[in-house]
């Protein structure tokens, strides 16, 4: 090695090194100042912003460091930091009409060329006149017909199709925005914090888990192999040579009430630590959850908005929910009011 | 601050400094190389030890990386990253029977004292006098009657537990090894080589979903919610104010043959990239991963190895591989003979 020589002289060196080293140092404090000041903030960073700052937020808080702290007797290993949530009316909204249905009424317009008899065959005729109420007149059986033409007979494949073409432009009849902005920006700061610190999260639906699967992964951050809803048969059969799978008019699984801890036992496997949802339906998976040993999150979500969203519960048609809250008064569960507990119901116009 | 003062000979000072300066920076230069050597050796490390160096190895892992590879035209996103596996003789071992009906006659043994009809009454009879092919003689139904009586009338609770109570303990007939130690070591390093680049693993099989949950995690560590076999419905009720899913015994599905794909698609929601088959009964799954766009990796574990293990493929009763191997060889998918492909086929006594 060839040894450097300098010509500045020593004392003067000295100095320069001197203040070089004070640099380094303070830099050194600066940076380390900057990272705990980062990570303090971090921490300190509120993860539920849209959400008041009452019981139910700090309800949430308090489970999920109490489950997520080592050494904790209430720690849960992250593999069974399992937490499952009941799609419409708990994620997105379910008034004034079940978006499914409302895909149904347009796949059975987009399909009405095709079936010229529909314009005086029931429950076809009324859909066709944009008068559903007439159409739900017939009861379950109008229902599962109108979901037959719409939902089987397809390849899954196809399906798969149908529902994203559709669900990239359909819109909410009151409010104009995309279904999928029609979601409760509450419950994404909900998922994302609960993923954050290690949970998985489930959707367990009783909506249709292949009207669902396309699209829940972007809008929600959940996959599709996360998500348990009702299903209906499918059959394996080839078609020129090529593998399809078939959607057939028979059901599967009806994955609401009993339904949902069934759903869960059969997909998941595993009892969920936590599980949110809005209605009388999600009972059982309340209940099924509840029942676990451990620390156990159960919340619902109760609709008391008129004015920013909804307000239903006892006598809805749509989203009852009167013997669960009942039973989560009765239990001491999470009670969820949109009026009081959120501070904004929907992600900011894009 | 205080000026710090030195009385070392300012020449003296500015070698000590020099030297200093080298130190660290010939300590910066060990610290890079270091670690560029440690990523190097990591990088160069064998992800599959117990494959010999032919054809099959060599085709997972060009398989692997061209899939993991960013940039790459047949690049996958982790999301997409598929990987499911039959159970009985691609992961374990599936002769001189099954696994779960050996389980199975343990249970009619340990349920017999509180059935003294058994001891006259078919298919119980023979499974009693340790005659199991005398039991099998019926047929399915015969079967079907051992599988109800020992898989449902229970909750899903009380039945994990018997399951986890008996795998513990249980032993190969041949080898008087525990059965989770009849796993196939090359795809213990498989599953794990999958998933250290991204892979979701998911067990596909024709056994009982809720008969392998209870320790895959453990041996395989695939979790329950992402295996898929076959099941019963299963009915939810209170007792003593406790909610139960108790096993009935009524079959939900069948996950084998075409049943594999449907598992698939009702289970999982995408298509594999990646899947593992061993007999005629994955055939429809390995044709349905095929099917996909982009690129796939299909592969069947031919049983060629009397000596280190079993060998069997065409006339079989257990795992018949006779439709798949011909289609496998007409499609080029990859077929791993044990004989000839695997270095060890079991993990190392413990």
């Amino acid at each position: 090695m060839k040894q450097r020589v300098t010509s500045t002289p020593p004392r003067y060196s000295q100095h320069v090194h001197f203040f070089q080293q004070r640099a380094t140092l303070v830099s050194t404090i600066l940076i380390a100042a900057t990272i705990v000041w980062s990570a303090h903030a971090l921490a300190q960073a509120d993860p539920l912003p849209s959400w008041n700052d009452t019981a139910p937020k700090k309800a949430i808080i308090d489970f999920v460091e109490k489950v997520t702290k080592e050494g904790s007797p209430d720690f849960v290993r992250p593999e069974e930091r399992i937490a499952t949530f009941d799609n419409d009316g708990t994620l997105w909204v379910e008034q004034p009409i079940y978006f499914q249905f409302q895909f149904a009424v347009d796949r059975v317009k987009a399909l009405a060329p095709q079936h010229p008899e529909w314009k005086t065959k029931e429950p076809f005729a009324s859909v066709l006149k944009g008068n559903v109420k007439g159409a739900l007149a017939g009861g379950e059986k109008g229902i599962l017909e109108i979901m037959a033409v719409t939902h089987t007979g397809m390849t899954t494949d196809e399906f798969e199709k149908i529902v994203t073409d559709w669900i990239a432009t359909a819109k909410h009849p009151k409010t104009g925005r995309l279904l999928t902005e029609m979601v409760y920006q509450p419950m994404l700061e909900l998922l994302a914090y609960l993923r954050a610190k290690g949970f998985k999260t489930f959707i367990v639906s009783g909506g249709g888990i292949e009207f669902m699967r396309p699209w829940v992964e972007k809008v929600y951050g959940i996959p599709p192999e996360q998500v348990v809803g009702s299903s209906g048969k499918l059959k394996f059969e080839m078609r020129d040579g090529k593998p399809v799978l078939v959607k057939l008019p028979e059901i599967n699984l009806v994955n609401d009430k009993e339904g949902k801890p069934i759903g869960i036992q059969t997909y998941i496997g595993r009892r969920p630590i936590a599980a949110f949802g809005n209605s009388d339906g999600d009972l059982p998976m309340l209940q099924w959850t509840a029942a676990g040993s451990g620390p156990r999150f159960c919340a619902y979500i109760h609709h008391t908005d008129a004015e920013r969203e909804f307000a239903y519960d006892r006598e809805s048609q749509i989203g009852k929910l009167d013997k669960g809250l009942d039973e989560a008064v009765a239990k001491g569960w999470t009670v969820v009011s949109i009026k009081d507990d959120w501070k904004s119901i929907f992600p900011p116009q894009k």
